[in-house]
């Protein structure tokens, strides 16, 4: 088969490997018929994740049909169209029997990163009973594809660790893919007000467009003075930090109200300086967090109901064999207006 | 009358004072006759506590008997022997109504900070209704001085805020009074093992007594390495951070397990640095709190049920006059063996 | 002043009594500018409701403007509009401390009850700082009327103690103004599906037109079968009881999915068969709650940032004068296809 | 092999069976070193479960080594000890994923009910990954087989699920080893005050030596009174109904305060009478609930710290071979003054 697969750092190419088999009797094969590339692709071509090495294929998120399935499989069968999770979780040790599938002792984000991945035309899933999602053979593929991981990590990380609430106050700080999935899902739970910061314009005129009622370029440096403008000098409820580097934490914690709370969402690549000296009596909760995609099949069901709307992340598709200038195309994401950019197989 | 009163950095003096008098009516004016001294005190006489200016009486833990109640206070009479505590609450503003009396608009913390306080032999108390709390005229008062602020502060911001639960492996940073007081009030939850760490031999004694099944001697400076070895590499379920400077939060940093809750309560002076490079991806918690007293009634509850003798802590006892000499006692904590000095009217 | 006044079962008039005055510090008088009717005062008329003896003004509604303030009173000034809560709440008792209003010590349901209320040209409030709202000069005050009782009844009995969630299949017993007032609010967390239940066509459809996606006649006296059929045989997470009968506690209990949250709302005369016979292994939660209106602040807000429009709930208007009119037509309320009943002074 | 088998109500026989063998890849056949009674086992033998059928091995509680695993369980190898959990949970249905092992789809209470039981020499488990726990070599079998089914029984349903909170006042209506797995539990959470309900003095007395402070004898038919005398009136936060018919549950809703939780635990074969004409104002919460065993790994950690011994509740010792005999015993409990009756194989 054909595959996307890395060469170490700034080095990918799509070229043949031998099609995956079955290893275990929990595994499944799954032929990709959609996948998508993520913000962390592009961090492993940088060389940034240590974990990735020489001729692995990339990509943890996809949809698909189910080739093969181990003897323990008993759930799907060859022909069933799924959903395959960012996640793999063996769905029994002490992590998993708590939800936190994300540390799973013989799974987690391993897609991509230490076992072959998704940007494929055939995947191995470990543990196919945890990890993959029956879908019914009408699904909108390009809707479901964004719920293996960025919709999960939206709102797990963001909108469920920041518990947004009726009423409140929320800023989330990046409005790219990760931030739009927070502002979506945000909106189950009817916030009074929901402020985006980013510093590309077009990305704000987009949030607004997803329902950001207010929002704040910060290009000019002074973005903490502008939400605080915009509560009244109150702060908000919930700040959800969708960027991953020290200076839109830094926004993130100067705008919290006593009592809030600032969910983590972003990959950060260096510490941040916490201002537990002010911080310290302002009761406030601060969250990190790995997605679990414990929600995967709750976002399902709203999707199926219609109240989320996840294919609107896709600005471009490619063929799953044109991926390399999917990748160029992603990865001049601001000059190209690319939210999510969708492999077709 | 006579009172503590500050005077700039480094100066306080026992010296006549008028007496306080009703300025609303929802004042009461409280006879103390029993008090304490606390680390924030210190902190204060240090000059670190700007908002405390010179002419200021000291103190914001006391049990007294009422004097004089305003017009609107029904609750209490001349007479009544009541609890102070730290924090004053208007009971009506948005933060009280949701429980955060810490930040109440028109109290919080401003007994012996913004307006006198209890280490005097009278003092006014705002808002009387919510911020005095009735006892037995049989009460031990060395006891009850105790829930005026260290009690609900360790328990509160310590062991609330660090949801610790039954099979909880926690430790708890710095072995002082509110460590202590953390550590008492995390055993109402029956974890199944609570590590103490200090670098205090004597404290650490004193903690295995009050409950603690294993402590750790920091002075060696590898205490993160001795508390990874206790868990069996797994870290902490909660750590509990109750110092208040860099080496402490950061030892709680290291010692947490993924999933879990490091709970601030010690008072930061400087800002510190978060490993969220690693953090980002396992799943903790992190809360500050300054204590809102809310838990009051309920720990006098558990008081009364003989479930808990915070009058353990108090190790030293002078006569309100000599509080001059408490303080030198309690400024030197470690070589007197001080936890709790108590001061009798 | 000319108030509706009580005379015992069936007797009601709007004649002329003693202006209310002042009694208590913690008092305010407030002239009514807009009140409404609710089921409650009908079971009054009943006689079904023995603390209403004969001379009590009735309602437990309204908006008005503050006429007069108790010296313990600080927020609010003559002039200033307010909302009165159904509730009244002293704030410091151990009841008002953990948030039950409703059972507040020296307070709880009193308006129109224990002591006079608001279908009258002015009402005495006692405990205004905790039971009145402050609502701008230009605020709707047919809108804010509603909250007085019927949205955070419908809100904190059906939805917050239904636990209402994302992806949630709920049903509604009951399309009346508690019944649509847990409707608009359920919306709050995005369940994937709301079934309306009642027998009455024209109720039915209002409700779709409020957002219920499904609507059961229950006529037919097969509503379980209905409810079922609509959710695959599965049943739903929540159930939410808004009439107060035997049959319709029956339908939510049979109702119910296993896991499934059954809350009551309807106020009950007589006791219900509950089937723990096949429940007690069904994992249910059933709950019941008289209003705290601890949620009248959170609702302002949503109201205010446009996610709520209680205004609609209104069907028909009066002058306060016709309050005995208003009766008659809110009295045959499936007739006169009334739901709230506006009075305006 | 030899197996206690039921054969229509009863009847039952110590008789030879054929070695259960692997059904299966997700299977585990167990070598029963440890069973014990449970009373659920009489009501099957009353022929009060139509589930179980004639010829079926009865039993759902036991320890035992491994005798052989299917060729999906890797947590799991010949000779292990393990603890058989009376829920067989499959992890991956819609239901276990929640935590509700109670209701999975291809699992639940089966053993000794629709699939062949634990006592009897071996057993097959099905999804053993999920219903098996290791337990060390030289772990206390009949402390262990406690948890199988009475602790998680009375700790999820009665005390988890009655939300058993520090300084709490908790009523507990049975004293039979259930009543007395929720009395012991109960105590992880510090409440105030526990007083125990029985008609049998042997058992109250046994209770007052588990940690129950106050006991009440209902043969007086007054227990609501004693109960209400006890809480100075006030009723009791929790209320846990640990018998499972309609007097005792009368209790329970009888002595329960503005905003307590009564949890039911009983096992009832009839309708009660709830006295919503009176509990719907009284934010009252009602939980039912079939054991998950999502407690189990938490409750082994607690026993290992030596914080729990429910070996305490064994009285009675069998050899697996006498198992009818053991019957003769548990069946006449209150005369032998029976709690649990362990055989040993």
């Amino acid at each position: 088969m054909k595959a996307l697969v890395y060469h170490g750092p700034g080095q990918k190419a799509w070229e043949e490997r031998p099609r995956p088999t079955l290893e275990r009797a929990t595994d499944a094969v799954v032929r990709i018929t959609t996948s998508t590339l993520c913000g962390t692709d592009l961090h492993i071509l940088k060389g940034d994740v240590p974990t990735v090495g020489d001729g692995r294929i990339l990509g943890h998120e996809g949809v698909g049909v189910i080739e093969e399935v181990g003897a323990a499989v008993s759930s799907f069968a060859k022909g069933d169209k799924v959903l395959v999770s960012c996640i793999t979780a063996c769905g029994r040790c002490a992590f998993c029997r708590k939800g936190m599938y994300s540390h799973c002792r013989d799974g987690g984000w391993i897609l991509g990163n230490t076992i072959d991945g998704t940007q494929a035309e055939y995947v191995r899933v470990p543990h196919a009973e945890m990890s993959l999602h029956a879908l019914p053979t009408d699904a909108d593929e390009e809707a479901m594809v964004m719920l293996s991981d960025i919709l999960p990590t939206g709102f797990e990380c963001g909108v469920q660790n920041g518990q947004v609430a009726p009423g409140d106050k929320v800023a989330i700080v990046g409005a790219g893919p990760i931030g739009l999935a927070a502002l979506m899902t945000a909106q189950f739970y009817s916030p009074a007000e929901i402020i985006m910061v980013d510093l590309d314009p077009n990305r704000l005129e987009v949030a607004r467009s997803f329902g950001a009622g207010q929002s704040v370029d910060s290009r000019s440096g002074d973005a903490v003075r502008q939400v605080l403008e915009l509560t009244g000098g109150e702060g908000v409820d919930v700040a959800i930090e969708a960027v991953g580097i020290p200076a839109t934490f830094d926004v993130c914690q100067q705008i919290l109200a006593p009592g809030g709370r600032l969910a983590n969402v972003g990959v950060h690549g260096q510490p941040v300086v916490l201002h537990l000296e002010t911080l310290w009596a302002h009761n406030v909760t601060l969250t990190t967090r790995l997605v679990d995609t414990v929600t995967t099949p709750l976002l399902m069901k709203v999707v199926r109901s219609g109240k989320l709307q996840p294919g609107r992340l896709v600005t471009h598709r490619f063929s799953l064999a044109d991926v390399v200038k999917a990748y160029d195309t992603f990865g001049n994401a601001a000059r190209e207006r690319a939210l999510k950019v969708v492999l077709n197989a």
